[in-house]
């Protein structure tokens, strides 16, 4: 047994179509589900030979925080609107490759398909396409294409393109391409893309060197370069015969073979990616990375590869047993997070992670929410990368606060790529005032989860407090309690409301987190971001006074906290008598309309009520879950998971089951329709919490950690392992009981429904319905 | 005496600038207030020979209604929001006329202005110029130019060009120009107009017939075409020299011609401007009203100019005596109303009348709010125009509903040219659904003025009923009352509230009157507006209900109506401490800040207690004042003459003569700093009701009229006329006492001070103070 057989209890980690659709609409979406990230850059998967003409495609290769400015026009020019945006470039097409079989045009189009399989093989970190194919004439070959984004060496994407000759004895031509000039998607079907479409790269240098190519091209706004290396390498001699065009953008190298019956040809494409904000001395990097990369077998690479992802599901193990559908969903969704986050300080991971261009490459709340919850648990050490981040564009989020009138404090951008704010509808983007405290409370969780106070001090700190300062510039007392006005909570069908519970909530433990902070810090002799910041006592104090009067909207005769001042008072949406086709509604109704509405998008007050749920009594929580859940239509990829997590913590399994499962296959299943745009890495966090914060209940605090173990009566059981402070805990739940072992590290006091318990080595509960 | 001495009491209608100003930011205004225009053509008052290279300057000439189709790109799409607006064009420029002395080109900018007078002469409907000029070389000329928007033929506009050779006999060369590819103003370091710029029109036909010259465009998107005609007439005889370039978008006439020292030549241009949206067959239009221009001497328009305005001073008399400024200003607005009203069914009043590109041509509320209480005094046929530009726009204003997400009734777009809503920023543009009440608002007004049940039966009551039906969608009961949620007041510093309290009571008495009506024409036999519409009685009990309802939001503790639901919970805005220089906040401060602030940018609830006085207690009246003067910044210039109302009304003498002379001079005086964008129309009419229905407490009540004369100290006296039904009457305030005469028409009741007196010939009343 393999290292991740013992892990995974020799479930195999591969996400296979059995047979290769040709439906353009199949083909759009698979260049998303198996597409080749590692963090920093991103190949979308496309056929290296191409479609035929007039299929829709995305062809699409990014590098994670690699941005040019595009306009964004404001229909009415107001002060302070957002007028330009950071926006994601498709940065290059090195991943055309045509194939010529003795004249014949390999394509999938043409001759005839004997057999196609595509996969996903999660453990090796490489997707494949194997294809027996006759051509027009008869001649058969079989193609094995491994393609890999390494993690071991982020620059580099490669291509192990394998032919063999099954029935004749002829020539094989290879022309490769590698294209500086690539485009962002548009389609002028669809307006959400039509606009942002257009070219943004200024192709600037091409160099040949031996058989190597490097374009490097310029933003035309952002100042910045990119450069692609392309290198070729055959399993047998050939002669590479590289031309380019005048204008610097393509470079094709043709290569003519001899091929005989049964033998097997293999090139090798090396695509090396190097970008001007991480490479001031771009060229000669890229060609370092280059020489590194050719330096070494592939196979190196491919262990490597292994070695990588070995240690990620060793940390991150999660398995389901009596539901393998689900339990392939939930790796993939992992799977997906890994290669979509980034792996240092430039990037963060966005919301599509590096699959393709929804959303341009913006980061959001999506990253404090429901993606550290994951990497918190399995990996820290991302979190505080995706923190740092957030702490390197603290000065921008400061003059973002000035711009919007705050004399004081910082207000994170609703979406960026280097901190500044891109959102071109304020009312639900930078109306969003939440994101501080989203970004508050990640700093907290993380803290609560590996007691890294010097990590508070340095980075974590500085923002509770200026985010912190933030509140206190934009709230104000009113009958003795403290009011946050104009502002709209994560329910986006409800907007610049005043008094939104999760804003209310969160602003109230961000407030609260500063004043705990500033004196566990003082206490340790660590005034630095104080002192940095000029944060004073008296500010510190008022923190806490604000804190203390919060106030948080609630209903006495429903018995739930009303989403906003004023959520009650309006008309209930017919959510019943809405045909299916209207869904989701923002793309049928004007906002006016929705807002005027009991409606929501997503959770709100729900997550809210996951996230603190010691700030209101149990009943309140129940009250208010089954009101929501009347009037929430989920169109957004956030909420289904925290819908499962609340009906878990409510004892309603088989809601819980039920979100679960929409959550865990809505990529895989397209069932958002927009999966081609690409991944929804939010929700795959969501799907990862939906089982160990729903399922299993676990909770960190600052009183320990809380387990509440149930099980979908549909499994036989599922695990996972933790980490936690120091210690690595392994969970597994069975339908009569969970088992808590101490993997490694220190013994832990971990409470289990309630009850308290001491991790040494292992303990057994048996499960407890609540 | 003429006839306006009688009326006028030898005042003279004269508005004039003693010397000539060369500076850029007086000349640019200064092509504003002197602008020629009668509701049809607006030409602004450039000089005919232009200024130096570089001076900032909009060229315009403009036809009310006339417009193409501009794109306003949405930084995000949403569902609904509007991406294309209709925009006012400049048409043409036939207004350059460049005069050689010697071949000496004249310019003020050159040799030596010896005198120069501009003025505007409001009795004879035309602008002058007079001015001696000395050229470098020592020839000394007067010019004098008299240019003319004709009342009698709405397509003319003359400029008369006088030149004496007072010094020297030589020779004159004119050279006159008409341009037929004009556009519309930018100006790059202004982000408001510089994306609004571009040419929309494309110079199609071009035609020379004699000495005249007809350019035809085509407007871009819109599908409309526009003519201009342009033919001269010398004083002596000359040969006309035309010719005009290939791109059929410029045609130039020379003439050159001796003249004697003392001699006075002179030149008249006569253009014709003609649409295709009044006259199907242009060209031929336009050439048949040329030749009518032609076929009749100069002195029969002015004459016919002078004849029109005598009846509108009659009819609209209203002179201030002991304080010669402010009558001048005055009458300079009212002069400018019949300037900019639409004349015909296919256009309404712009924002910025004729004389400027500010807003676009738009059409706003300003029209019902601001301008029809002055033509329904003075000329209500004029009113019934404007409500029947709204009838012909009914069938928009339903799609409009519907795309909002309304089944039933029509809602009214924020701003128009030809019924779509063309609102870029919809929280302070489409959310304004006050725009209903106020069409229904003005459609009672004028009812309860005129009596023309005739009207109403034909179209006021199909608005009426289909907005009622509107307001019964938007708004839902809660706890017994009517809500109305998620809109936008008449104070854009507050957006997208429940609860307004204007909009609500607003809604109230469209609701009450859509009612009314229904029962009254029912009674008269007339029920073709609700049988057209299918209007059952059903839901006309229904709109009475949802009337007597109605929730209006009212703080006992305060004992004010806050301006909504939430408006008393938000942060006071210190206006005490915000530097002059951050005024008007909306160009400093972000829309979410001010709109988390008490602050107001206009009258809302005081508004709203002007038009509905009776639907509070005079307490609360006077409660609201007090506290809403407090949060206003008057930024907007529809504020300030309501606040002279309610001074007025509420008895603060001071405070009504002081807010009335800033209504008065905003343009004369730029107080607002952009009336080089255009007059401000909707406070020229403001500027007169602070007068009658501010000082002379005017009222048009289902119950009859009302009045409760009160004078600034400052003055002697003022009187004014106002027709009532079908009787003209004069009102003569003292400050002793007020004078009412019934000049023509039925005796009347009428209520002073509240007591009740039949006007038959004339009564008095001693001044009572309130």
């Amino acid at each position: 047994m393999t290292g991740m057989d013992v892990i995974m209890g020799l479930k195999q980690l591969v996400y296979e179509i059995e047979e290769i659709s040709l439906d353009n609409r199949d083909l759009i979406v698979n260049e998303t589900v198996f597409h080749n990230a590692n963090g920093y850059i991103g190949i979308r998967s496309n056929f290296e030979e191409g479609y035929p003409e007039g299929y829709d495609t995305i062809r699409g290769s990014y590098i994670n925080g690699f941005y040019d400015i595009a306009e964004m026009s404001q229909a009415e020019k107001l002060y302070g609107l957002v007028e330009e945006k950071q926006t994601m470039l498709n940065v290059a097409d090195t991943q055309t490759i045509r194939l010529t079989v003795d004249g014949e045009k390999f394509s999938l189009f043409e001759g005839r398909v004997l057999s196609g399989r595509r996969w996903l093989d999660m453990e090796k970190g490489v997707s494949k396409r194997a294809v027996q194919w006759r051509s027009p004439s008869g001649k058969e070959i079989e193609i094995t294409i491994t393609r890999m984004a390494s993690f071991h060496q982020l620059s580099l994407f490669t291509i192990e393109y394998g032919v063999k000759a099954l029935n004749f004895k002829g020539n094989l031509e290879f022309e490769s391409f590698h294209y500086g000039k690539a485009e962002n998607y548009s389609n002028e079907n669809d307006p959400r893309v039509a606009k942002e479409s257009g070219r943004y790269l200024v192709p600037a240098e091409a160099e040949m060197d031996g058989g190597e190519s490097y374009l490097t091209s310029h933003t035309s706004k952002s100042g910045l370069s990119v450069c692609t290396g392309v290198a070729h390498r055959l399993s047998k001699e050939c002669r590479i015969v590289t031309s380019h065009d005048a204008e610097n953008h393509c470079v094709v190298s043709n290569m003519e073979l001899p091929i005989d019956q049964n033998e097997r040809v293999t090139l090798i494409k090396y695509t090396v990616f190097g970008d001007s904000i991480r490479n001031p001395d771009l060229t000669r990097h890229v060609k370092e990375e280059m020489k590194k990369a050719l330096g070494l077998p592939l196979s190196y690479y491919y262990e490597e590869q292994k070695a990588y992802l070995l240690e990620f599901w060793s940390n991150c193990m999660l398995m389901i047993e009596g539901d393998d559908a689900l339990n392939e969903a939930v790796n993939y969704n992992m799977y997906q997070l890994v290669q979509s986050v980034g792996k240092d300080e430039y990037c963060n991971i966005t919301a599509k992670g590096l699959s393709g261009e929804g959303y341009e490459g913006h980061y959001f709340w999506d990253t404090e929410m429901y993606i550290e919850p994951f990497f918190n648990l399995t990996e820290p050490a991302v979190t505080k990368n995706l923190i740092s981040f957030r702490y390197n564009t603290l000065k921008q989020a400061k003059e973002n606060a000035r711009l919007l009138g705050h004399a004081k404090g910082a207000l994170y951008p609703w979406r960026t790529i280097m901190g500044i704010e891109c959102s071109g509808y304020f009312p639900s983007g930078t109306a969003g005032y939440h994101i501080n405290g989203d970004i508050a409370y990640s700093i907290v969780t993380y803290y609560l989860a590996t007691k890294d106070l010097d990590f508070i001090a340095n980075k974590g700190a500085e923002i509770i407090f200026e985010t912190a300062r933030l509140w206190m510039d934009v709230g104000n007392y009113r009958e003795g309690s403290f009011r946050i006005n104009e502002v709209t909570g994560p329910d986006e069908y409800t907007c610049m409301v005043n008094n939104n519970y999760y804003t209310n909530v969160s602003a109230q433990y961000n407030l609260s987190w500063a004043y705990k902070f500033y004196y566990m810090l003082e206490a340790a002799g660590w005034r630095q971001a104080a002192d940095r910041i000029g944060l004073t006592e008296q500010e510190v104090i008022e923190f806490k006074q604000a804190a203390d009067a919060m106030y948080l909207p609630y209903d006495s005769e429903l018995g739930i906290n009303p989403q906003d001042d004023s959520f009650l008072d309006k008309k209930l949406w017919d959510l019943e008598n809405t045909p299916r086709e209207k869904f989701p509604l923002l793309l049928h109704y004007h906002p006016l309309h929705l807002y005027r509405h009991q409606v929501c998008k997503q959770a709100d007050t729900v997550l809210a009520h996951f996230i603190f749920e010691d700030a209101q009594p149990l009943e309140v929580i129940r009250n208010s879950f089954a009101y929501y859940e009347k009037v929430t239509t989920h169109d957004s990829s956030l909420s289904t998971c925290i819908f499962s997590i609340m009906a878990s913590k409510l004892g309603l399994e088989e809601k819980a089951y039920e979100y679960f499962g929409d959550s865990a296959k809505l990529d895989l299943f397209n069932t958002h329709k927009n999966t081609k745009d690409g991944i929804h890495t939010a929700n795959m966090g969501g799907t990862y919490m939906a089982i160990v914060y729903g399922f299993a209940g676990l909770r960190i605090k600052e009183s320990g950690l809380y387990f509440a173990p149930a099980i979908p009566k549909q499994w036989e059981g599922y695990k996972f392992q933790i980490r936690y402070e120091d210690s690595l805990i392994r969970v597994e739940v069975e339908p009569d009981k969970s088992v808590f072992t101490l993997v490694k590290g220190t013994g832990k006091t971990v409470y289990v429904y309630g009850d308290s318990y001491i991790l040494t080595d292992q303990f057994v509960v048996p499960r407890k319905h609540l």
